[in-house]
């Protein structure tokens, strides 16, 4: 505690530092998302952090520079918008938010269970759920709700990266597979390959970790935007959103993430990892920078059997335990 | 916000007034739990809640001294000790802590996934195995292992109500069914009828709100007593415990409690409901009595088809909401 | 047993009218397949029977003239053809001879089983696996030889109805769900959407009762044609075909329907059955009409909650049984 | 043909012998079941057959004169038994007579499908049921009358090996999982326990392979005892019977064995098999020796991984399609 309450930006930027070169090494027990070809090419040993805090604070290490593309990140911007759009209650009668014991692009619960909601809309079947309900007419309208929605997030609209997209539009039968199961009963909203390119094209949206902490602060904010105070989204949106990151952000690794970990966090295959800290997550202690809320980005592209960043899950469960983020 | 500001314990106990009475009209829509004979006999319109802060400030209203049997809500306490007795990277050998979509009874994946690990120690085959584990040769010395527990908690050792003990005793197929299918996989510590006798009676410990007040209370304190400052249990038991509640606690609500009320809390058939809400739950104002931590208890016979207190549940999610107690 | 000595061609065709009339009435039990749009118009009350004996003996009742189109029957025939063009082990490959206790359009097991191949040719997956098998580069090829072997069978060149293929092909999307999970575990041999195309063109065949009959007598004599005494397919074809239908040839009622009729014979929702009667699944007695071999071909559009004829399946009870037809 | 035209006893013999030594070297391909202890001591390199006809042909060769325990074997013999006291619909009542995918000892079907009826009583599930089902008050009782039972087929009261019981009463988990899922949803029709001890009991039945030969026979004569020409058991209950062990005898290999062998057989891991070839499974064909019907013992206790005797099967197959003993 004595030590936490000695805590400024530079001991934290000093702390970061060295554990970014630490858990560096272990890039190299992982390894780069093979099914999507093009994201193979990444460096498999990158690793970089970046943190924003609500009073401004920028602390970042390692590799920050790099953009990626989103992958299941990108499924918490589209639950987001779907809510916006429509409203919670209209998006939960198409998708639970219960977390579910089965790998993320798992079918069979869609076949045991009935209606055959999806369970909830970090996994796969659930964001094609979600894509499908997004405003607009054309696949470019719903992409680019998206992409706006982004824009005011981050402050300048993103670019899909063309060659994800394409890699992935050719590899995309187990997704298809969920898509004609869900149109079948009746929990996709438009064309199954008009929601196919709309999930896949927001997975291939190239961010980089500097707009993740941004968003990670945003929802930490409640969807409260620095500087103007407006609500990019409301409360409730911003609360349901990090209760599911934290439930089910994860892949099969979630409840353990919540467990030893302990903070709302949402990951994609391409290495990147998006979290948001609360206020008063840490012990509330009036002038200490980590007492939140901050929004953190991680990128490290070598990922683990569960398809988190490898290095990326070890650099924030010290942070967590170490600034005293855990949750709970 | 300014509403909150002007909290008082006079306004809160005003508040839980109206609400016990506001709420308890929903009793009527729910049923006692059936299958266990004895349980039936509740009075299905009962209703009580019991908040006790940091602070030393108590809140109560409704039917405030029913005692009534743990059910499982014992599942927190048998995992604390197994944990304290063991460490928790040994009980996790034997259990996960994963949350699943499957009924709390169910046996399915143990036959799916390899090596059939139970999923969590909230669920009754984690909880079976849990139970398995307590120190003790006998069934009686890992019961009595708990009840030292539970008086270190309480202030007094409980008793087990033996006619609900022999009630459960007589119906339980289906957790004999999955105790012996762990038996045979390897992951139940003693013998089945030690095991389903221990788990049994652990359902049947009797306890009142005001006693899963200080539990939830110790919970939120990170497992430090008041007043004596010692730890009953560590503060990374707690965490671990506190994040199952949050991601696991209410059956299969658990994802939507988790999401519409967002506080740690378990349940049990009996209509218990003990919740813990952490310090900094809230935002952080420093002279308001809802800071936090607070223990709570819940009392409510008439459940819902998910198990949980329907009056409970509706209570809890209006308090979380109305002095933001919310974790996210 | 007297009885049976005494058949005749003229006692049998007077009890199959008799049956007919009789078993007629339970069609008012069933209905027709709505979930192809196409088959709702079919007659409800529609009967019909056709036998032909090795001998040349035709025995027919009911409504006889009524074409209709093949649905699951094909299944039948594409395997046929498949392990025809590719030998029956490479065909094994792909689609196993095991029995489910699945729906006919199921895909958990998909799933749950490794490497995910189809359990048998007569449920869907396995069908449409088949179907992608069948020789020739395009859609059109592909049904085109499969046109041939029929008109090897039945001595005509069969039409498909476009109307119910336009249906189907628009209501597929469970087999386009079943097919792409296909494509992605390696059990598919050509594009989704041809094997889906020519997986529903085959469905779409239209026949009648006579040339059902021709084709079960087909089978029954082991693939040779009667008159020229040459092999459309092999016997060891035939044996393994009549085995699946046995085994799996009515959807989920196929265990019992090898139970309590005792034959091997395949269904369709359009309401179509095609039997094939072994020689000597009778008790051999060398004068008898009844000794076999006899193909059967029968047609009730009302189907029962499995998707077989309602009045279909009681008639061939009857017969088998009152005929001793039974294999076994 | 011809050369089938040609058999004779001696022939035949001569054929076993060869036949019994070829296969004989596929022993060291498998093991002898090891999660049964009692049953790893049986000779691996064992092998015998023993062939009994209508006729009062008798041809043995091999290994012929080792007893062994009856194991999955016996769930013919219980559900004779249980039809024969209670009627076959009552019987189906409790279990149907489905085919499964799953695992002989599989539990996760009775969980998914409502109301949870085992699908038949050749899988462990059923056969549970049907013990649960014999008549008497006492396991004693019940094992009795199946003893009677098998003194009527065989002609002498067979032992039961109590050193197998105890090694499997001890190690019966798996069982009592099943056995205690089955009495909560009502599909157990004794306490538990009583169930398990008599399943486990008929298992251990100790019987060689001319009483397997005896058995066979007399469900290849339709019940019908040679020589007096009494029904042992109906027809109906034969045929019956004989289909579920053609449809799902042999463990997970079931729907193979009809593929490829084709006769109504019925294994245990101890290394048993039980065939019944009806009469005019062959191509009738008045003077020949192999027109049936035959019972067929088989013992080999080296088996495979589906628990089939990996040489027995082979020896069956070859047999089986030499001489033209297919049902289809």
């Amino acid at each position: 505690m004595n030590e936490i309450a000695a805590l400024t930006p530079t001991s934290m930027q000093q702390k970061l530092n060295q554990w970014v070169e630490h858990y560096r090494q272990y890039t190299n027990e992982g390894a780069c998302a093979s099914y999507i070809p093009a994201l193979k090419k990444a460096d498999l040993n990158s690793l970089g952090i970046y943190m924003l805090s609500d009073d401004g604070i920028q602390l970042k290490s390692g590799d920050t520079e790099q953009s990626f593309t989103l992958q299941s990140i990108s499924k918490v911007l589209s639950f987001i918008h779907a809510c916006s759009s429509h409203g919670i209650s209209h998006v939960l009668e198409y998708v639970d938010v219960e977390p579910t014991g089965d790998a993320f692009n798992s079918i069979f619960r869609l076949e045991l269970s009935h209606p055959g909601r999806p369970f909830n809309p970090m996994i796969n079947a659930g964001a094609i759920t979600v894509a499908s309900m997004l405003p607009g007419q054309s696949p470019d309208e719903k992409v680019d709700g998206l992409l706006c929605l982004i824009e005011k997030m981050v402050g300048r609209k993103p670019r899909i990266n063309e060659e994800v997209f394409l890699s992935e539009w050719g590899t995309a039968n187990r997704n298809r597979s969920l898509a004609y199961w869900l149109k079948e009963t009746g929990f996709l909203l438009c064309p199954v390959e008009d929601a196919i390119e709309v999930y896949l094209r927001l997975c291939s949206i190239e961010l980089c970790i500097a707009d993740m902490a941004k968003i990670g602060l945003l929802l930490a904010r409640d969807g409260i935007q620095p500087g103007t105070y407006r609500h990019v989204f409301s409360k409730e949106i911003a609360s349901l959103t990090k209760t599911l990151m934290f439930t089910c952000g994860m892949y099969d690794y979630s409840g353990r993430f919540a467990a030893f970990v302990g903070i709302p966090a949402k990951s994609g295959v391409s290495g990147g990892i998006m979290a948001a800290i609360p206020s008063g997550a840490a012990m509330p202690s009036n002038n200490r920078p980590d007492s939140g809320p901050w929004g953190i980005g991680v990128y490290g592209p070598s990922i683990d059997k569960f398809g988190n960043s490898i290095a990326g899950v070890k650099l924030l469960k010290r942070l967590a335990k170490e600034w005293d983020f855990r949750l709970l």
